[in-house]
């Protein structure tokens, strides 16, 4: 069988002009586009990114596919099956089906599935991934602080599914970034406390979109309950990359040497 | 002194159809772009990115900066002084300069020092990030691997500074990003082999360029010195994000129930 081509194209963190060429290409000529949202009553957040740019045109099919928040797998699993189906009878029909998703396809994104069992679904299909502007760019971005220089290591944790050993992390690594922070926000802080990093952590949520919020103070936005699109960047800056042997990395930024 | 708008652009990983529409705009309204190269004789990966979309334009300068490759810095200082005092003459004649970065301006670029220093160096001036697509989401796109899912954690290690606990990083989180493997490529394939993950690694150098070039078998490259642009992604997939808990990664894998 010859089926249409898979597109998994990452839109970005939120705001339309992070969307990268390819991805306004990809999504314009794709005979449908899949669109994702939570409920199925919700709006789709990938669609109020691309609608902007690209805008609704009456030969092309949006479809709108339920991925609801849940850390049930029953719940989940019944949901994705319904959901690639529809895309399945689209591919096996011989339309190419762009699939939109927020930030980066290969980054925490239900793509990530689809993409895993495209192979065993559909033999032979053709897949690309359009890769985006990802949150972890966005963040620091917004925000106005490098997540990392040269000699810096980076952890990124997934809050929703276990922070326990998140001192040991903090203590291990020069940037980390928290994502999905769910209701963990409060045992985040006490980790942050603990290690005495709290004053190097900042909060962002919806990065780049009309409702960003930005905390500097955690204990602000510490009772909360954290929004899935939330971040929390945690940067030591105790190094400064390639200069570190030089001297510290404060002196450094006092002295700058102009010309 | 009202100096001109300093922007971090992020112009992406490699092909030029990969920027976003935000950094098209930013390069063709700047009076400066400012464009990295490694040597004063060589071209900058930057300008070769932007040229074929934005093109040459006579009333607007093209800077090109100096940043060796070195570890040294004293050399690396005294090069990015002179850079970045070229930058601020002509941001203190009002110019807005857009200093183009490949893949993301907060991660691992020189940037990053830039705007650490930009507002002692310029006080009150007004500097813009412009996030881009980066290596980290480019190169899973080629491999068509997803670097994690919901339940994974990701290390991201610059190599060429050390990667003597490479072992207890591997065996910590589900994912594993090497950056600036520069020589360090042997002691890389040493640590896969001891933790037994050669065979899930994967080697991208200049992931979405022409030259680009994959090795599912990282012993192939294990005697060449490393790109610069070059990574290596180790992704375990031992699990399955939320359906972890469900069934093994396989059954679900191999028994998808199409609805």
């Amino acid at each position: 069988m010859r089926y249409g081509t898979l597109y998994g194209v990452g839109v970005g963190p939120g705001a339309p002009d992070l969307l990268t060429l390819r991805a306004i290409e990809t999504l314009k000529h794709a005979d449908v586009i899949a669109l994702p949202r939570s409920s199925d009553y919700g709006a789709s957040m990938a669609w109020r990114i691309i609608e902007p740019v690209i805008g609704k045109r009456s030969d092309q099919e949006r479809l709108f596919l339920t991925f609801p928040m849940s850390k049930e797998p029953v719940r989940l699993r019944q949901a994705w099956d319904t959901a690639f189906a529809k895309i399945g009878e689209r591919l096996e029909n011989g339309r190419s089906v762009a699939f939109a998703t927020e930030g980066d396809p290969s980054l925490y994104s239900t793509f990530g599935y689809l993409l895993c069992e495209a192979q065993r679904r559909w033999p032979g299909i053709r897949v690309e991934v359009v890769p985006g502007v990802s949150s972890i760019a966005a963040v620091p971005a917004v925000l106005g602080v490098p997540l990392a220089d040269g000699l810096e290591r980076i952890a990124i944790i997934p809050a929703n599914y276990g922070v326990d050993d998140l001192v040991t992390i903090l203590n291990s690594f020069d940037t980390t970034i928290l994502m999905k922070i769910g209701s963990e926000m409060p045992k985040i802080v006490d980790a942050l406390k603990r290690t005495g990093l709290l004053h190097k952590a900042a909060y962002v949520a919806k990065a780049t979109m009309p409702e960003q919020r930005v905390a500097a103070d955690l204990q602000e936005v510490c009772t909360e309950r954290g929004d899935c699109f939330a971040m929390v960047v945690v940067t030591r800056r105790e190094r400064s990359g390639v200069l570190a042997g030089e001297v510290s990395p404060n002196a450094v930024l006092a002295q700058p040497q102009v010309g």
